[in-house]
């Protein structure tokens, strides 16, 4: 369907606003704008879980000026009662006459809106920037199409594969580019997680950090997995953020628990073992390793046994994305 | 020192002249232009060993027109004796009064080009364009400083470090242009290298082959390494190319062979051994590595022992160049 280009312009005001909302929340993030008479006449974005929806924040930005308004919405509007009551009955209690969105959602809990507000008299546009609208919720998406969280699987080695020296030497294989880096992606995802091994050997903190050490910004949820007890002074047991001790190394129980917790991404860090149980249980999404410039010629394999005996066994995936990171690579692989 | 400006743009013709020359030869690459009252009155360059040098040939193009001329040099002219008498005579014999040149010659033996023409009264201007004649010659002025060839250590790996399964199975790991680039690397080095144990596992045919299989071009010296003898029927003995038995694993006594032979730089193609036993001994130059997008988790490292123990004795290279090919990924590492 063809949509006026006119409504492109809007569009693209709420995507602006939808930026604003938090990169790994349960929730997506959301902006919407209410125009009038080619006035923007109200504005607001989805702070993340707990906070009103966009478009309950724009109507009110609005107020009586909604009535006869068309709303932009970079999601289509819910249909559901959540911890907020439905979308679609607030946008039709204040009088407006059109809704544009972008994505349809894709939760199937939610979905349905537009079909509600068409029945309730009010005119419905979908598909506006609707690519520009998914890739801001990529993995919220994935999330709660296939209700578990997108699994990120990230590891440094040397240009031959080794984690660490034939003596278990490996601080630092990776250069301070690529460290800095790693605390960006932990800032990108709902959570991060170790086994209780290399909790116990490392005892990382597994917080988001400046390059000055600050424990700034959203935290990811920690998440500890396997059943040996931990020392309570352990670091990831701190207060800068919250973690979770989950007395199992199934990864499919793991996963379950975490998109319960309205977990919608996970990154896998530290120990071989770790991720290769995910990958042999198909559960990895993306692979993000960091080379370094070093030939070691023996001593710990970055990837422990995945079960695969013969070459045509393996699976081939797709390269995402390169970054140089000074001397150190950054490779980005997703399932084909 | 600062030069006319004037003098770049025939260096600039010349360095086009050069560059057609060929580009894994025991030779550098020359270009020569003869200008006379601002016109090219003589055009060379260098063809290969076993030819006239730039200047001879430039100078038997412009005859008469050469006296009182201005030669453009990307080379400094040579002032020995080789296969051909030295250029230094041959311009001043001709009746050049001014030679003006790129790079120095960093060839020990041949040297002293600029001393040689100032002594018999011929201005002389150095350096004009130097850092581009020199990258036109990058490997063959190692070789000859050095008295060694440029070695390239080449090898093709899972992301994990890989070259084969736990079963033995590694066709192909590589994808097409991969497979199809190295054909590329083979001819832009004087000579590709392996093991008899690869030579006798895998029969290649190490010849630079087009992507229709066809060998083209000018073929580099194949080398075998090792004690074993190699079949009547190997493919590495037909008449594709030439090939050379060296009946030692020693590196130093391999490349000095090879550099007697006038090989400027060389490939370690196949087998983790080889390639280690460089590396150990402090001769690899630069290492290629093509990254396939798989996960084994098992089966042959592509980087045999390196003598490394501790994570501080390994050698940090530096990155000198990343190449998308595909779903693979080409790194290229220096020496640092």
């Amino acid at each position: 369907m063809q949509h006026p280009s006119a409504f492109e312009q809007p569009m693209r005001a709420a995507l602006e606003l939808a930026a604003r909302g938090p990169v790994a929340d349960a929730n997506p993030r959301v902006g919407c704008v209410i125009v009038r008479d080619q006035a923007v006449v109200g504005r607001g974005w989805h702070a993340g879980a707990g906070t009103p929806h966009a478009e309950v924040v724009a109507l009110a930005d609005a107020g009586e000026l909604a009535r006869g308004a068309t709303a932009y919405v970079t999601l289509e509007p819910c249909a559901h009662q959540g911890r907020t009551g439905p979308c679609t009955a607030a946008l039709s209690a204040a009088g407006v006459s059109r809704v544009v969105y972008a994505q349809e959602d894709p939760n199937p809990v939610a979905q349905g809106g537009a079909a509600v507000l068409r029945d309730r008299g009010i005119e419905v546009h979908g598909g506006v920037l609707a690519a520009e609208a998914a890739a801001l919720n990529e993995t919220w998406s994935f999330a709660v199409t296939h209700e578990r969280p997108w699994v990120v699987w990230k590891f440094a080695m040397t240009l031959d594969g080794r984690s660490a020296a034939a003596d278990g030497t490996s601080q630092w294989i990776s250069n301070p580019e690529s460290r800095a880096e790693v605390h960006e992606l932990r800032a990108r995802v709902g959570a991060v997680m170790v086994g209780t091994g290399t909790a116990l050997a490392d005892d990382p903190q597994l917080t988001a950090r400046s390059a000055a050490g600050a424990v700034t910004g959203p935290q990811p949820l920690r998440v500890v997995v396997g059943e040996r007890e931990l020392p309570a002074a352990a670091r990831v047991l701190d207060d800068a953020a919250p973690t979770v001790h989950l007395r199992t190394h199934e990864p499919e129980v793991v996963l379950e628990d975490l998109h319960a917790r309205g977990v919608r991404s996970v990154l896998l860090e530290g120990g071989a073992t770790l991720g290769a149980a995910f990958q042999r249980a198909g559960l990895v999404d993306e692979v993000v390793v960091y080379v370094a410039p070093v030939l070691l010629g023996s001593g710990t394999a970055a990837v422990a046994d995945l079960g695969v005996h013969t070459l045509s066994d393996a699976a081939h995936w797709t390269l995402h994305d390169i970054r140089r990171l000074a001397d150190d690579v950054r490779l980005t692989y997703r399932r084909k």
